[in-house]
């Protein structure tokens, strides 16, 4: 078993090759060899029991791309993506990496004709606002940026690509990842992370929004789960359909605070100050609050089962279990 | 106003370069100059009263395609595309045409820019089934074909570069035209037109499927009216979701016979020969039947009333007012 992971050097890559080199197998065949594909070079996991590339380079540039599946890969995750914010901003580079770099990768797979698992990281980008209270399984996507619009791209080419028995894909839309580890980005949605994160860490986090704004979050841990099952399932069982909504959690930020109350009491909530801003309170109010994920529930994809445990993932993951 | 009509030497292209030259207009502004674009040169319109261009030329040509928008139409009308069998049977060239194409228009547009009006032929086949009784305008896009696809994407980024105000596009989903003049093609969904077309000029036709088979029909007349109600509309009345299915009228193979007989009497009726086909029965079973278009019928596109109508209109515009 060969896998690639495109975007390897980012969160959810390094926290998927890590859970890869601690399984040692997938769908029941143990791995030979993991090629880590990013902008920058990914670091190697610890202790793998298979071999390990890292690459850096540039999917607009097709023939890098070409050679990603030189080895033929059995399976492929396709993770990288230019962001959100930066794919509004740089038109171009958008449009480069998350269309053409994702029509390179696909093309090269159909030049090899070697029928990779192919799972896609897309986004609830994909749909925009007004939506109804929870967004079933059949709503129509009408993404409101330009990273959204073009995931829900990668998904139809997925789809159509597989309907094709050029590769057997399948699509699954994250929700919002929390709690994200690192430093504080520049994200519009990056409080939802920070004013759990940060008071854990010791450190004050701002609250740029009313605690009964409600979002839809999954942890990195359930994120790998997500992934890990999408390239194991039978896709005869998910048939033609093959972009699903992720099953995650609908809370508020209120149900946030009191989940981080419950895990590790008041002085560590009291170091979330609240200053609304309306710029960021614009923002959110268009983004989707809440899901119907019945298909892929049906298929085995399950989502953590609380906020408290999102919290109590993060302080054993992340901070070694214990708070500051 | 100058208008470029890509697909110009189509069926659609044609009626709708001989309805701009009726109409000498359009957004209330005299027209100056319509470029034809397609793989043949088109036609010049009789009596045209403005300057009139064919062009041949390759979509997927990036050169061609910039060219084409030298003279900053005011108006494009992107018909241009390889139908679903074609696009089926050739991978390359469907998504060659269809979607490096169009992406090629589009960028072509937005290096000018120049903010045309920008209307996009898109299709039912977005869909795929199984569908609800009657597929609303929030229901998903799941097509089962590569033209589908090409569509389903073509319609993102209209929306894409319409809200970064690129351009003013619009993408209109069209229904099967039916009657569709001209011979009898390969099209699976030749029938729908073949039946009446044929026996209304004396020869027989085949009717390969059930009389209980429902499908969605729209004359060439209402597709020429939703294409002139797409160029004139005011966007700001659409919204951001730029993609409408159009109004059309859900008949059953039976029902058009009955409207047949009505127009044309037995004689005609007489000539179409019912013979059972179970390799294209199984096609259509897959097509949608019905739609509730109520958002574009809300913003003004209106369809045929009847399909005697439709027979009627067909007679008239096509057969001079003679029945063989």
């Amino acid at each position: 078993m060969r896998i690639l992971v495109t975007g390897g050097a980012g969160m959810i890559g390094r926290k998927l090759i890590a859970r890869l080199a601690a399984d040692a197998n997938l769908r029941g065949q143990p791995i030979e060899h993991v090629t880590s594909f990013d902008i920058v070079e990914g670091e190697a996991p610890t202790d793998a029991p298979f071999g390990f590339e890292a690459r850096a380079g540039d999917l607009r540039d097709s023939e890098t791309v070409k050679r990603l599946v030189d080895d033929e890969p059995d399976a492929i995750f396709h993770l990288a993506a230019v962001v959100s914010g930066e794919a509004e901003k740089d038109f171009d580079k958008g449009y480069g990496i998350n269309l053409e770099g994702t029509r390179h990768l696909l093309e090269s797979v159909r030049q090899k004709g070697s029928h990779p698992r192919f799972v896609f990281a897309s986004s609830i980008a994909v749909f925009g606002a007004p939506f109804p209270e929870a967004i079933g399984d059949e709503f129509f996507c009408t993404p409101l940026t330009s990273y959204g619009t073009q995931k829900a791209i990668g998904e139809l080419l997925i789809s159509d690509y597989s309907r094709r028995e050029i590769l057997n894909g399948i699509s699954i839309r994250l929700p919002t990842i929390c709690v994200r580890p690192g430093k504080p980005n520049a994200a519009a949605s990056g409080f939802f992370s920070n004013i759990i994160r940060e008071p854990l860490a010791g450190e004050e986090a701002v609250l740029p929004v009313s605690e009964d704004v409600r979002h839809w979050h999954a942890s990195p841990r359930a994120a790998i789960g997500f992934l890990l099952h999408a390239a194991t399932i039978d896709l005869d069982t998910v048939g033609a359909r093959r972009a699903l909504t992720m099953p995650g959690l609908s809370v508020t930020i209120g149900e946030q605070i009191a989940a981080l109350r419950e895990v590790a009491g008041e002085k560590v909530v009291a170091r979330i100050r609240h200053e609304p801003d309306d710029f960021t309170q614009k923002i959110v109010a268009g983004w989707p609050r809440n899901f119907d994920a019945s298909r892929a529930q049906s298929l085995g994809f399950s989502a953590d089962s609380s906020f408290a445990e999102i919290i109590r993932n993060h302080i054993e993951d992340e901070l070694g279990g214990e708070i500051a």
